[in-house]
Parts: structure tokens; C-alpha cells; sequence
């Protein structure tokens, strides 16, 4: 567990270097260091992005680029990305005044965070979204719920200030597994249901396998159980192998 | 009392149009509607202020425009001001997590509110923070603590919708004076303490003369209140012209 454990910020295929700028800014003033981008759209570095970070350029200069969503949340383990509709998605959603006080406790507990935000226009993928353990939607008004990347990480973030202030929960939290390990359990199991052609339709496979990685997430296994679940898989695989041999 | 009443906001002197675009935007994403403008730095309309309003724009239409903060007050029975430094001043501080369950109270029970805001640079004045009844500073970390006036008005915003979602509260408050009476009675008593010179040396007289407003307004009171006062400041201030004449 790192000693001075922080939430870390993913953006993913950022657009406009001003809005990474703007999200530099807002982690600085309410006390987050760790910036990682997943394919900035402009490249990297960007230099509107540092001009109009504002007390964050050190957030700035420090931001570590990664090729996919999936790199960037290896060592994560549990993301929570903010999103701007409501998925039709088996996926706890809360507002940021319920989740952070629940997020303080994974932190406290020495779990690394994630606060995940996708691109400005499209939003997050689904498949990127399935790979998230919960969401926080941001209550507006009906009339104009459209917010933007950095109004989003003010409210998200200021919502983790406020939680950061509080002392530390001294309860432990059963250990999870990073994402990587999730990961490879995801990889090894698509191909397996490739090869079965289990989804028969091809139509419906998405769905499917998007509620699949969500049910089985929700378990919040521990790298051993992950483990445990990749061997079980890899035996009843190599089994019936050898019964079609 | 208004049958839909909600605070106002009021922009004290702004200076750049975007700025005033984005207030309205967050204004827009968090339900509020009426908008004052004292002063603004370049003028009225502001085309810019339109073009980046994005869903306020109805807001920025129909704003209006004050030559001064006490014409935009005059109206409002209880207002409070966002600000960035703590002020040497007796007056209430809270976050805003803390002040907006109270707002909601004083709209539910039919008072009008605003929420100032000061001029990005240099905040409001001293006078103009006196006749607030209550400050509000965003939390933040001690490493950088400037928040833009967007970035305010988003997290401000976003705590009046968190509490406007709550059902209203039935508790009655006391009427209190709006704004105007307050003015006036501010006036009348300045003039006289001008004419007996009661401060003797100038330098003493703009703390002196905050602590004074400071003490008054925190007294609250109803509008009948407020005229009992100035009358009775009038008739020690008539007799005393009596017994020097």
C-alpha cells in the first residue's frame, strides 16, 4: 500500500488540450497528483494543455500516457467513471456525494482508485465502461444536463476533498485484485467462448459478454480468486478439448 | 413570496463575457434561472458571454444589468457571498455544503436569497461583503487555492440542486428586511455619525464603520424592525440638534 494513497485521474482520448489543462487545475486545488492520459487526440505533450493548467503544471509535466484504457487501469482496482447518461448496464451508479464517502473507504483501506473520464464529445466506450466497477452520475437540472470534462472533475473532485478532510477509517477491506489480473481473466475466457462459438448470434454477443465481465466483477475477487477461476476455466477447457479429441 | 422562488445570482462587477457564460451555464445544469449583472467590465450584451453560455443562454437574454451592488440587492433578504480569502470580518463562514441546507431553509420558507459572486481579480470589496449576512470559501488544498469564478459557481451550484432536490421545509422563519431598508437605514446612520464626527480620526472609521453594519445586520430584522430603528436613531439625533440649538 503506498504511503500517501490518492485517487488517480485517467482521462481517455481527451480532446481540446484546455480541458486537460482545466482538469490539472481543479486536481491541484482540491489536493490530487496523479494524472494518466489514454491516447491524447493531440499528442503529447500538449502545450495549451500546461498554459491553462494554472497551479497544475506540475500534474501537467508528471502525466503518464498510455496506448488503451486497459493499460492505464493495470494496477487499479476499482475505477469509478463518471458518465453523463445512464447506461443500460447492470452497474451500480451513485451521485458523487454518495460514492466518494465509499470511495474514501476503498483508499483508506489501501486500494488504488480511479476517477475515469472519457472523451468530451462520445463519452466512454461500453467496453471500457464494463471494465469500471461503479459510476457516478452528476445530478443537474432536466432542463440542461449537459456538463462539461472540467465542471464534471470540479464537482467530482471537490466531493473527494471534502472526504479527504475526514480522518481515516481504520476498517480493512478484503484485498481485490488489479485489473491487469481481471484482464487476463476476461481475455482468457472471450477466447474460450470464441472457439465454442457460445453467443451462436454474433448480433448478440455483445451484450451478453458486456453482462458476463459485469457479473463476474461484481464479485471484487482477490488476485488468488481471480487465479482460482482462470485455473478452474483452463481446466474445464482442457477437458472437453480432450473429449472432442 | 414568490410561487416558485429560487436565489438569485448576481455577478459583481465581471470582467471577461466567457466567464459570465459559463456562470450561466452552471446556472442552467443546476436549475437556476434569475441572473444580475452590477457593473460588468465591457459592457452590455456581451456577445461572448452568449456564445459560451451552452444551454444558459435564455439566462444571459434575459439578465439584468445594476449600476451598483446595492441596486442589485435591494430586493434579496439574505445574501451570500462566495469568497475566496477568509476576510477579517464577523461574519459567518461556512462551506457550502454546510451554508446551501440553511439557503434552502430561508427559500423554503419564501425569503429571497442570492448567491454574490466578486469580480475575478481582486473579489468584492469590503463594503460590499458587509452587507452579506454570510460568506462562503470553497474548501480547498492549501497547495493551490485559486479557484476560477466558473469553477465556483459550478461547486455552489451543484450544492443548491443537491438540497433543492430535498422536499421543501414547512418551518416558518421571522420576516427580515430586504436589502433596500437595510440601505437606508445604513445611510442615515452613517450621515449622522459623519456629522458628530464620531470617529474623530478618518483612519478608524472603515473598520470601525464595517464592525457597526457587521453587528446591525446580524440582528435580522423584519422590516418593521428595521423602521422602529431608524426612528428612534432620528428622534436621538432630532433631540440632540434641539439641545445644541
Amino acid at each position: 500500500m503506498p504511503k500517501n494513497n490518492l485517487p488517480v485521474v485517467i482521462l481517455v482520448r481527451p480532446q481540446l488540450g484546455q480541458n486537460i489543462g482545466a482538469v490539472a487545475r481543479a486536481m491541484s486545488n482540491f489536493g490530487l497528483k496523479e494524472l494518466r492520459i489514454v491516447a491524447p487526440r493531440d499528442g503529447w505533450p500538449n502545450a495549451r494543455a500546461a498554459e491553462t493548467a494554472s497551479g497544475g503544471e506540475g500534474i501537467i509535466h508528471a502525466a503518464t500516457i498510455f496506448a488503451d484504457f486497459d493499460a492505464a487501469t493495470a494496477d487499479i482496482h476499482v475505477a469509478y467513471a463518471t458518465t453523463a447518461r445512464p447506461r443500460d448496464m447492470e452497474k451500480r451508479v451513485a451521485d458523487p456525494g454518495a460514492a466518494l464517502p465509499e470511495l474514501k473507504t476503498q483508499v483508506d483501506a489501501g486500494r488504488r482508485v480511479a476517477l475515469v473520464f472519457g472523451p468530451e464529445r462520445t463519452g466512454l466506450e461500453n467496453e471500457e465502461i464494463v471494465r469500471c466497477d461503479a459510476l457516478m452520475t452528476i445530478p443537474t437540472a432536466p432542463e440542461n444536463s449537459s456538463l462539461n470534462i472540467a465542471q464534471s472533475a470540479v464537482v467530482v473532485f471537490y466531493e473527494w476533498w471534502k472526504q479527504a478532510q475526514l480522518p481515516a477509517v481504520a476498517r480493512e477491506l478484503p484485498e481485490i485484485a488489479p485489473k491487469e489480473d481481471w484482464q487476463g481473466l476476461f481475455t482468457q475466457l472471450e477466447a474460450y467462448l470464441d472457439e465454442v462459438n457460445y453467443y451462436r448470434v454474433a448480433d448478440k454477443k455483445i451484450i451478453m459478454w458486456q453482462n458476463l465481465q459485469n457479473l463476474l466483477l461484481r464479485g471484487a475477487w482477490s488476485a488468488q480468486e481471480v487465479r482460482s477461476v482462470r485455473g478452474m476455466l483452463r481446466s474445464i477447457w482442457e477437458r472437453k478439448r480432450k473429449g472432442e479429441g
